[in-house]
């Protein structure tokens, strides 16, 4: 396994305005995908082109990250959109975002939805097939990140039929249901809190190996890239011996 | 003289979700030049959408209309942006309306700004120099669409340092200052009702020749496009017989 | 039956900035009660304080029509809130008109929650007590407006336990189920098109007499209010001759 | 001098959704007067309910600290709105605010502008009579907070025209110009760094004697309140300081 077996991809760029979150200048050096917010749910223009300009300085592949229109929400509120309007939307952000990219001599890489439109599209084809067709308007070829299933047939079938390329993504910190599905925040045990528990999942997500779901029975998923954090100390932590671990391996 | 020599620019897209505004499907077919909102001022993402299938339909050119971040106040407030700010909110703007436009397998032509930031520009170097810098990061010889002067050396100068063309438009439905400035809206006079009136300056300035500024002294322009309305009645009447005019001219 | 029986309710002060809707001014004389935007769907302050006035000028009641926080989507959207959300968002928008309604002299007099939220608390008790509770942490006795049903003892016992008076709504111009929801818009024969069948239905509403339901049954309501419509020439022409009939019968 | 001679304002409740900004539990215990951000630069409706509760648990006196529209320049950017726009702004976020005083048991007891909109009124007679306006509107005997100047004359006759009592403040970690105006953040020395020097001004204000303006020279001020700071270790570190001076002078 090389370090092109299993990408980190991280959120970022959600400062807005005269608020900041996140420490992306710490973080970016440590991954490989930075998925961008694009004003929706954060992101303000001048925050747009510096996370590009940080993305670019460390050789960060850049996703445009779009989200409902819910700066109050944070884009974790799911609004019942059209699916005509999820297209228009995300063509809209994935163009602002590209704008910066353009200006500082790259370009969007891969498209992830954020938050709420990203949990909508598990449940909802014509969703999906709208931000697919997002995807392949703006640029044949752009990729589309979707949650990693143990049967992800469904999310293939359509993203077939649009002519868009998939990327897998599995997370390390969360448990997963028996039906393959991130368990929901509240649920306990839903988030992993133990840095040895999240490494050993993720050392089990890059090696295609089983791992335990929060049932404890075994759950396989064949992912491209993990998502990770790295908005405070401990997730920090976390990320810089889970890219040591990826880079060994 | 052809049709080239002058052309008709107007406003669009200005609609935002319920509420519509303007004859957007009667203005297009008699117009060149589609300054289409891009979220700031006006134009949710489906009506970018919108406009641009329909500029598209009568082979019209589009042009981006970026302004300040300003619904409540239609873009027509000025906003005490730094230079870097307002880099950055233009290429945002463009970079949104280019998605549709490429989704429709076209691009944008040319970059127009809105109300105050469009009126901002005329006194602040800074601030032009960061929304030329803005269109050449954006793409290489995509032109900024200026107030035409008596006299343009300044706008020529910055916009030859940022290796930025220009396009020059004038009004026929304003009144000229001595100074070569439009005059302020709120003076008497300042805004021509008369459509005769109206289409003897649009076909002075087809022709470059004077006409009379505020004052009643000669005023010449050397101009590359017309600014008209076509939001109601009146103004549609005024912009068929200025198409036809031109048209035969 | 007097006047009083039952009053004509409508949707105002849903311009918003350069953008106008409706046509306050010649609904306004017609109706008693006037439900105005108050920001997060429609209704800048400046609109926000006209329309009180104009309500304040032909001695109509005003109710607060607080939205979720969506202009794109014209509050029609569900927006998927906590109730503790969903309380804080009632408050907010309701002080906001309370502020024009005190500097003109008068208050808010109930409160009709806009679009989907109104929809949203149909179906979900913890939605429909936070606004409950909104009312009554705003004023003591200020009542809810909510959809009249062939049984509203859902609706009432949530009330007394809030302490909030209710006011029920009936509509003339659209069809209701079975079950005495509204059928929803898509449906065939949803919305009344025929002026005579809307004025059967307001009497029949009036007169607490049965009226037809989508599939001929016979339903039976007791309202308050009667929602109508101004925002064009047949709802205008159906809503002057809704007021003559109300004031003779 | 007691503690009433001169009292400590703080600006809080700027978290907006899921962005936090300051340590508001920390701060609130130590000053007198907590200006609240009202949902136009800053501040959420969860995040002003908290805030007012935190207040009332404290016994800390509630201002409405309304700001032009603008989130994504925290308010600090220049608008030019009409003086019947601010009005309008200001009777907004005023009676927004005022919505979770009541729901909490208490009012908003005076009004302080924020930002550019704080700064605009210092040079703008009409916007100044605006906001004025918007308190007499409100309530009568609502204080408007304005900055303390060596000659405050000018504030005086058009709240005295208006009928508004003044609360007036001053600023003890900024130097004052010769003009007795706030030397602007970009000059050399504008800000006081060293909390003695910061310590000593704020006495100075509090025994009304003479402090060192930029240029060394003596300015003398009459202040009912000083603004202090409490977003991090360090501003935390000096209001306490400021506080336990104040309550043993």
């Amino acid at each position: 396994m090389n370090k092109a077996t299993l990408l980190l991809n991280c959120d970022m760029g959600e400062s807005f305005g005269a608020w900041t979150m996140g420490n992306d200048a710490l973080a970016m050096p440590l991954i490989d995908q930075a998925n961008l917010a694009c004003g929706y749910h954060a992101g303000d223009p001048l925050t747009m082109q510096r996370s590009v300009a940080l993305a670019v300085r460390h050789g960060v592949s850049i996703g445009a990250h779009p989200a409902y229109p819910d700066l109050q929400g944070f884009g974790r509120r799911s609004l019942s959109c059209s699916p005509e309007e999820v297209r228009a939307l995300v063509l809209y952000q994935l163009g602002a975002l590209e704008a910066f990219c353009r200006a500082a001599g790259t370009q969007v890489a891969y498209v992830k939805p954020h938050g709420a439109l990203y949990n909508d599209l598990v449940r909802n084809d014509a969703l999906l097939e709208a931000v697919l067709d997002a995807c392949r308007s703006f640029r044949s070829g752009l990729p589309l990140m979707v949650l990693a299933l143990p049967d992800n047939c469904r999310e293939a079938r359509l993203a077939e039929a649009a002519g868009v390329p998939l990327l897998f993504e599995a997370f390390a910190d969360r448990a997963y249901q028996a039906d393959g599905q991130l368990a929901p925040r509240r649920v306990a045990g839903a988030v992993h809190q133990d840095p040895e528990r999240i490494l050993g999942q993720a050392l089990a997500i890059a090696r295609r190996q089983p791992f335990a779901d929060i049932d404890g029975k075994p759950i396989r998923l064949q992912a491209d890239s993990l998502c990770v954090h790295g908005d405070n100390p401990e997730s920090l932590g976390v990320l810089r011996r889970l890219r040591a671990l990826l880079d060994a391996a």
